[in-house]
């Protein structure tokens, strides 16, 4: 396997990959920093919004990881981290290499502004996947190259689209992507998730602007929607149906400061910018030509059961995928 | 995410998963060499029977990572590069950590023993995933701290041992592996898989002692079994069926120097060390507790279709996973 720009650039993709969507309404970041040709000292991600950029948390860990003692591991918040390597770097990073899947933001908002940082820690060379097209934060990589920083941008460039393609969306309409989990065999009836599982759509639901649900599967299964399992945010919710009569003991209404919408009007999805669909099986098939993504979860099992997809005919293709627990989580895009 | 020696050994667990059952007889394994603390210099494999040894050819890209000019580039045999290495090695491994997933072999077969190797090479430590168990091959370890090398056994050692798993299969018996095909949802019917998925199975199809079909298959589809997209070896094949009659001019019982056995007893299979099932899935039910792997090519598509699998419940954990082309390659291994 070659050791090049590819490799480096792959395990930044890789690690922010872990924290796609939960980085909502910020891109999902990552940032491995490489001193002289091959030296790997750090591979870190943006994990949330406020909190540091991919950047600042590979600058730091790939800092302390030549001073494991320094003052900086007590740093936590951007303008800290930012101000002491600022003071400190001593020309450490001289002689590294920093691969970032999208260009240095170049202005100061929540937090101060990573092509900021770089230019004054003048690392040997800055490698960018893809460009930032934000209007606002955009011109990073112009600001290195004013100080003389070697930059390269367009390394792996298809596969960081992909990473940033939800928060594309996010800017300019609406994401939306269908959550579902199955057997192997695609058998979506009964119990299929592990725990570990259930808590991540809990986080999901903790992030996201509107969960899509179904009428018929409100009065069948009568769920709450929350977020308990990680104590997190009930998102609001759409029900999905003509019928607009629902038993008000359905624990869903039960939930303080949620909103609750009955409707037919799918055009109302487009108020939102982060929306999930969850449960039923029919909505796939009226919403196919808007969905974005499926959040596939797949239990390694194979299982007597339903299997309701059989009448669709989608393409995708696998832009990411991850294990959580046992399971396995894929990111499918429609072709 | 720590960079540690978890890290690097599932660098190199990673890359010999790229050339599993492509190594047998050989098992598959992998070797990362590291300078200094974390400067990585190769991650490579053993490719195939006869070739270099994982160690061999990490050892040499590594070399060729600061020397890539030396005459070492021309060196292609085991042979050539022990010498080689030996000879000219310099030192520049004694500040090299080396990262392998099976325990170096200590005596000399086709190629020359990899515990030598790194004897005289005076790494400052190797990490060894998983022992070997193997009698003639074992003690590697033993010979290395001899010499007073570090050496450390047990990092990754679930994930080396799912590695080695096929191979301590055929060493004590036969490894058997159902390969299928399927859309996301499960559908089986129909062309489902890519020119380049059918390439690796006809690349799989030059490596086994023998190839299992279900009769009605053979009638229905009237297939070749050969390994002709790759220009291989055609396997021997079984056809599991009770009705022993069959149209010879079935293009399979045309090829040359095959073996074809027609039989319904499945204990025949146990004469073989490496067996693969395909296309009946009705075998899939007979063959269910004799199975170690499920080897399934996911096409990333929703379809309308047939699926057969409805009527199983198996539980499987996903041992790894890689791409051939868009589509998903899973190695499912029955719990």
């Amino acid at each position: 396997m070659k050791i090049n720009d590819q490799f480096f650039m792959k395990l930044a993709i890789d690690e922010a990959w872990k924290y796609q969507f939960l980085t909502y309404p910020n891109p999902a970041v990552g940032c491995v920093v490489v001193k002289g040709d091959s030296e790997i000292l750090s591979i870190e991600a943006h994990k949330e919004a406020g909190m540091p950029h991919a950047e600042v948390n590979a600058l730091k860990e790939a800092y302390l990881k030549y001073h494991p003692n320094d003052l900086l591991k007590m740093k936590k918040t951007s303008h800290e981290i930012h101000d002491y390597l600022i003071k400190n770097h001593n020309g450490f990073f001289n002689d590294c290499k920093i691969y970032v899947t999208l260009e240095p933001c170049n202005h100061e908002g929540k937090t101060p502004a990573c092509a900021n940082l770089l230019k004054e820690l003048k690392p040997k060379k800055v490698i960018i996947a893809h460009e930032d097209m934000n209007n606002i934060a955009r011109g990073g990589a112009e600001t290195l190259k004013g100080e003389n920083i070697d930059v390269n941008i367009g390394c792996m460039k298809k596969e960081a689209y992909e990473l940033l393609y939800p928060f594309l969306k996010w800017n300019s309409g609406t994401f939306i992507f269908y959550k579902m989990a199955q057997t192997l065999n695609g058998c979506i009836d009964g119990a299929i998730s592990a725990n570990q599982a259930k808590a991540y759509v809990h986080t999901l639901r903790d992030k996201i602007d509107l969960l899509l649900i179904g009428g018929n599967t409100v009065r069948t299964d009568k769920p709450t929607l929350d977020a308990r399992f990680i104590a997190g945010r009930a998102p609001n919710v759409m029900i999905y149906s003509k019928n607009k009569v629902f038993d008000s003991n359905i624990p869903l209404f039960k939930i303080p400061n949620r909103k609750v919408i009955v409707s037919d009007d799918l055009f109302k999805l487009l108020d939102y910018k982060f929306v999930m669909v969850e449960g039923t099986y029919n909505l796939l098939d009226t919403l196919k030509d808007r969905l974005d993504y499926i959040l596939l979860i797949v239990n390694p099992k194979i299982r007597k059961g339903v299997n309701a997809l059989n009448d669709l005919d989608i393409n995708f293709e696998i832009v990411h995928e991850n294990y959580i627990g046992e399971e396995k989580l894929l990111f499918l895009k429609r072709k």
